[in-house]
């Protein structure tokens, strides 16, 4: 029996404080670098030596300024504000690099389709296929205000727009030139056949356009479709789209059960169980000796800041303004707060409790800290028992918490059969994840409906979010 | 009296063939490798080596479809499609650079200006203060038809459009942090002061933008704005923004009333009249002999596609499809064409006539063909007579064009005092056009207004576009 690998992804940011917030005061922490270029470019190079499946960037399009009723928590921590644009730095990334993949995060509300779709099969050029494509349907009101609206797209119709957003894009990537149109025949003078370039002339509830796509086709064509999932409408989405599935779950069985959902999900869209892999955010602290871990583990706590993790959350109430003992539960009810908020402090969690974790470098299920040893023991683990195929490591120092993984974890997972010893020259993302020969979307995936012109002409049936 | 030295950009495209049709078939062109990171990369080394101020990347976001009713010239020809995006393989190159500077076509029509403010300082971010933006309105009609339009938007509605997308930029860039907002302050946990940053809350007749800015400033905050002018509402347009302008004409006094219009509005919008710098599109065939030169004219010539130039061109009519002595002017009444045409054809200019101009070289007053001697002496002229500040070298080859001009023209420049020695280390692109310490927008700029927060609250007044 083939013992499965571990595929890994460094989770970043471009900005200062992504998710561990406060710890970006650290001396050793090169996190405020994220405005210079050569932060990039070393990191990249790190990874790549490591054997990182790719870097991936998270990004939102707006500010976190519920909590305390602005924006001042977030400015002051450098949580997720000042931001740059996630795609401009995978370029340079890529310049210094031959194999490390890149997933990008971009919204599909407020920006058109077709400039997104050329940005995206441009960065498949310059890569030559190693781009993935995070699918998000923005959350943050101030998002909603930095584009034009008074408040947020209502959930469900956001997916509805995504829906309608990726049907163009596959009508660009996949269907509007033919895989042999470039023929660069310099006798006669063609560079482009024109018979194998189309418009797409797409019309639908939120979108109108014409095409034909301005890019000649790319390595992958359509960027790995990376999807976050938990609602019902995302999980619909994901099953006919998504490549590889963000889940996670407080326990073994329930993230079983959300990894099942999917795969029945997609077998529904009348795709293959195994045509999606689930990732995970792993937090994973390591050492040469317990003592070394145990000295991380205090170092990285005491610089964790709960107001970070609060604004973070987008509370509306400030926990520290209230009694440690009083329950969290009766504050939300008598403050009439939004009813999720329940759903994430327990029912008897005290102020203190929810606030010490809030504070605690474990977030959940997918955390370890320990030797090597220990730490390859839990991640068999998490691929063999719990099913997943790989992770989003959580960064609480750049570049240390990538550095030890490399150093520390990989060793090991390679001593047993988990990591990859070396990249296959050439291959692109999709491939590394599916295998040789699947550098584009299978052929029972939605969008290869395009790649027969006559489907263009054919208005696809959008899908019902009833959820 | 200290000689005016020139500025030069290297005139590029995203694409196979951008401006000289035809000539991507030349065995020696590296035209076809546009989709290669390692292209740009090359190319961005070679300039620099050669002291190029820019490379000046052109863009557009839709197809010419207009000549035979179709896309079918400029698929063939690779016309400006195949085409990437152009902001994408910038990072690249300033990764392999140090003063390089960048300028990027963007239109102001059909993306939100909250994410290309956003984009722009990232780039100046990455490249410590080297970017540039072109200004431009975009214009052709497929364009539209990409972005949810039926038809072009109305010219002069362009104009107000683009006047408040660049009143919204400026908040984000100018007014949204103060220069001492980021603090980084390790030991009280602070990164940014949140009392320096503010909302920017623009309300007006084409966007609602709430800011703030996602990004700190960048060592130029509003990159160095280049714009086209021609007509009456781009002259009032770049009279209050421009600080490069792209003129041109067919004589010495065309040329020379060109720029004194444009001064003349620079200082009635407040500006001091060497605050726009003025840029031609020159064509430069060089070689160490007469013959060397006369080899190149004619390999470059014989290559030229006049198809290429009349689909670029957007010609209703197929010239090649009647006979070489009629009169083209007798055509467009004829066939009832637009009468813009009747100004590019001179009255009575032949069919025959006009497909060899078209098909020529030598596109006007900014060319010149000779050793580097020759070519100097024309540069001079241009300089000092014809009153311009610097040039968009045109490109027949890629990298022949801007290496002949680096080996041969540099050095019988720099000979003369006309062209820099070395960079300034660390200075901005603004810098080396307008002087160390000119890294921002200068006082009397409109932008400079939002510097003050309570400029914010009081809404400028838009241009307004009679002509």
């Amino acid at each position: 029996m083939t013992l499965k690998k571990l595929h890994v992804n460094l989770f970043e940011m471009n900005c200062v404080s992504h998710i561990t917030h406060g710890l970006w005061v650290h001396p050793d922490n090169n996190r405020h670098r994220f405005n210079d270029l050569d932060y990039w470019t070393e990191l990249a190079q790190l990874l790549e030596a490591g054997g990182f499946d790719a870097v991936f960037l998270a990004d939102v399009i707006g500010t976190y300024d519920v909590f305390r009723n602005g924006p001042e928590t977030a400015l002051r921590e450098g949580m997720q504000i000042p931001s740059n644009d996630p795609m401009l730095v995978i370029p340079a990334m890529a310049a210094v690099t031959r194999h490390l993949g890149f997933g990008v995060t971009f919204s599909t509300t407020y920006e058109p389709p077709f400039a997104f779709a050329r940005r995206m099969s441009t960065l498949d050029h310059l890569t030559k296929g190693r781009v993935g494509w995070n699918i998000v349907t923005s959350y943050l009101p101030n998002a909603a205000r930095n584009f034009g609206h008074d408040d947020e797209v209502r959930h469900d119709q956001r997916y509805e727009i995504a829906d309608e957003y990726l049907d163009v894009l596959y009508k660009l990537w996949e269907g509007s030139w033919d895989d042999d149109a470039v023929v660069q025949d310099r006798e006669n003078r063609v560079y482009t056949d024109p018979t194998k370039v189309r418009y797409i002339d797409h019309v639908g509830d939120y979108y109108k356009v014409a095409g034909p796509h301005l890019c000649q086709p790319s390595r992958q064509r359509t960027p790995v479709l990376f999807q976050a999932t938990g609602s019902p409408a995302g999980i619909e989405f994901a099953g006919r789209h998504a490549e590889v599935v963000f889940t996670g779950g407080k326990s073994h069985e329930t993230i079983r059960r959300n990894i099942q959902t999917m795969r029945d999900k997609a077998v529904a869209h009348g795709r293959e169980p195994d045509s999606i892999k689930f990732v995970v955010m792993a937090s994973i602290i390591t050492g040469r000796t317990d003592e070394e871990v145990a000295q991380k583990l205090h170092a990285y706590g005491q610089l964790l800041s709960v107001e970070g993790s609060m604004a973070h959350f987008q509370l509306p109430v400030d926990l520290l303004a209230y009694p440690r003992e009083e329950v969290v539960a009766n504050i939300i009810r008598r403050e009439r707060l939004a009813s999720l908020f329940l759903d994430y402090f327990p029912p008897d969690e005290t102020v203190g409790q929810a606030l010490d974790r809030m504070g605690s470098l474990d977030q959940g299920y997918f955390f370890v800290a320990g030797t090597p040893q220990v730490v390859a023991d839990r991640i068999e683990q998490w691929l063999d028992e719990d099913g997943i195929d790989g992770i989003n490591l959580r960064q609480f120092m750049s570049f240390e918490t990538a550095r030890d993984f490399i150093e520390l974890v990989v060793p090991e997972l390679r001593r047993r059969g988990r990591y990859r010893h070396a990249y296959e020259p050439g291959e692109t993302l999709r491939e590394r994840l599916f295998g040789a020969g699947q550098a584009k979307l299978p052929g029972n995936h939605f969008a290869s409906r395009y790649r027969d012109p006559q489907a263009l002409k054919q208005p696809a049936a959008p899908l019902r979010f009833d959820g």
